[in-house]
């Protein structure tokens, strides 16, 4: 097939019509399919069915003789600590363990700042004028919900292929209603983008007008490469700002939802002991302690580094052939001139650019079809992309036969959408 | 012993040098309890050891057929909001379960409406010049120290025998800022009382001024009485409040922290549609979902609300003689005319009254000879106390033998103090 560029107007409508016709087709086969969230299929989860098994019924001691089945250690447990260390690449001293869900630290992060202030706040949150938010994009909606929730503004930054536009996030912290932006530093959500040490080490100097500015440095996908053994390399964030006494700025974030299980795993925030003090104070008010017989399944089952990297490696061989139908499936609509990736190392998305103003419509003919994407614009501050172009596809959950279907039909609806669009 | 009232300076003088002697000998032991938490002992955390094992290792479906180690669900899967609607008395519709504390839940609830307001209100709380809210005293101090950290003015409101006293209440809530009260309505921390019908059908009745006050009943002892077959009647307040329509008042909640894990339990909230729609649109920017995994086994464990009763004896099995040594030790002290108290059918505590201005030095006592106590005045607004009496005891985490020795070292040290006072 050719450039799409370089078809006249009757190429173009033949072209519709058998792109049609074959809609027509798909439409008949009733798909159910979803490929909407970044969620683990049911052979991911097995791999950790060893988690349930793993605490001796007799003795549900933490390492420091605690008792885990009862309250105390608000902040978790010694091992569960450690663990989470690990995979952040902080210190234990700087690590808070939470629930089940990073995206809840994260949230109470915002929350304390809006009901309370960070630490140097002048005032709460809630009583400033105007507070904004840099939200890279394309990025993750559920960050950037969470701050269009409490009606801060959001700010979108570029992505680029090293991470965000750090010219621009410089340029915009000289504004002292910025305080804050939301980063994954690797294996990016949605583009798989793993930040360059450049752009790691100016985050680690980044100096804004407010002072109670915070970098939110979620690094959900730290282990969750499609080849284990060669890992993204990530210069350490907190060991960077370390050196510039500047670690205050840092809040860092992981979880075990994609290492285990999605909704009955681990969180954790690493940050700096005035940080932790001012985090630990408030959620003090908010909980008496998280549930730390699961914070020791998880020491349990995971003891070491090299442990949760070996588990690792059977999540990639899982995920590794979904990705290649993936990228498989686009290659022709990149030679077409209607589609742009970044093939990413690791994490859970492909995000896909079709042509301007095409990615609204590419999402509803595949819905029409049966197969439900993340909506169009939803990488994007508001859920609101200006020139409409960008994809999500989160090719994890569904089974692989499931999964060629599905691709199948996007690549057809992207077909679909360029041609109408030329077509005007 | 003769009542301390009736005993001459010279008597008193005698009194106190043996009470002092006594004490000497007690601060020699060199003891280390902790009375201080309603917290369950050893005994207790190993009756619900099948919860460990209650799940087929090959099964995580819920009954709707959804995997409960996935994301997904937010509000719970259907056994276990059928499971606390039992608890809580509410219709499984009006659940939402949550993760492993209510008290979570409760700071939510709080928390959204400081943030966002409640369904009725006109603007946010936090936007509103001064909030107060209702605390029923003796009461719990987890509750009242989430509004002192929102920055609510506590008011407090005597408690009666029958619960809190409703003509206070009703007068109370004729403020426009009064926006809610707290209520544990059975077996109430600290005093044990259980409400009247009359109360709780005064507060199904209540007409606040403010349209957004809701009651925050925390039935956190729904089934934990000293004797199960005996359970305290409670009157149905959401049933009561339906009659009347008015059941957009009230938040209902409860745990499975004492009945269970108090670190790794389920908690849950019963509201209105309304309410619900409202906690459910808030929680959804909080996190995707909850630990369904815990929940499963919640459900699995205890499938019917016969098995929660049949549970809950083993539980009062361990907990009657614990307060029996109490109750015991208390009562020379009070033919000694120097203390007061409600005898508890059921939670965790044992609320005594010791003579005025007496509460902080018997405390302060106990302390200095290695009983640990619930702060004097913790059960007041802003742990304050205005007439210092009020003392509460935890018996349930020490074993029976120093129990025994701290209650022993408990009834000297209200001696002590009250001799003290009368010697001036």
């Amino acid at each position: 097939m050719p450039h799409y560029n370089k078809l006249d107007k009757a190429e173009l409508k033949e072209l519709f019509a058998g792109l049609n016709a074959q809609y027509k087709e798909f439409q008949a086969k009733n798909l159910k399919l979803d490929m909407s969230r970044g969620k683990p299929e049911k052979g991911q989860l097995d791999i950790s069915e060893k988690l349930m098994e793993t605490l001796n019924i007799d003795d549900f001691s933490a390492e420091n003789g605690e008792d885990c089945r009862n309250y105390g250690s608000l902040d978790g447990i010694p091992e569960a600590k450690r663990f989470m260390a690990n995979i952040m690449e902080v210190a234990p001293e700087n690590v808070f363990v939470g629930g089940n869900s990073s995206l809840n630290l994260m949230y109470n992060c915002v929350n304390f700042a809006f009901v309370h202030g960070m630490p140097e706040s002048e005032r709460p949150w809630c009583k400033e004028e105007k507070i904004k938010f840099l939200c890279p994009s394309p990025g993750y909606d559920r960050h950037f919900a969470i701050t269009e929730q409490f009606g801060f503004e959001l700010v979108t930054i570029p992505m680029t292929a090293e991470g965000p536009d750090m010219d621009a996030v410089e340029e915009a912290v000289k504004d002292p209603s910025v305080k804050g932006i939301w980063c994954v530093p690797k294996y990016s959500n949605p583009q798989g983008i793993t930040y360059s040490d450049d752009t790691v080490r100016r985050f680690a100097a980044l100096a804004p007008a407010a002072k109670d500015f915070r970098i939110f440095w979620d690094n959900a996908y730290a282990v969750h490469a499609l080849d284990v053994d060669n890992l993204d390399p990530l210069l350490n964030v907190m060991a960077e700002a370390e050196k510039l006494g500047n670690e205050d700025i840092l809040f860092i974030f992981s979880s075990t939802s994609k290492i285990t299980f999605p909704g009955s795993g681990i969180s954790a925030t690493g940050m700096s002991a005035k940080n932790l003090k001012w985090f630990f104070g408030h959620t003090f008010f908010q909980t008496v302690c998280h549930d730390k017989v699961n914070q020791l399944r998880h020491a349990h089952m995971l003891p070491d580094f090299n442990c949760v990297l070996k588990h690792m490696k059977k999540h990639a061989d899982i995920l590794r052939p979904k990705f290649d139908i993936v990228l498989n499936a686009l290659t022709p609509l990149g030679e077409e001139g209607i589609a742009e990736w970044t093939v990413p190392k690791g994490g859970y998305f492909v995000s896909v650019d079709v042509p301007v103003g095409c990615a609204k419509r590419t999402v509803q003919l595949c819905k029409e079809a049966g197969v439900v994407l993340t909506s169009a614009g939803a990488t994007y501050p508001y859920g609101k992309e200006p020139e409409d172009k960008n994809v999500r596809i989160a090719p994890t959950f569904p089974p692989i036969s499931e999964l060629k279907q599905a691709m199948e039909l996007f690549c057809l609806c992207v077909r679909l959408a360029s041609v109408e669009k030329l077509l005007g």
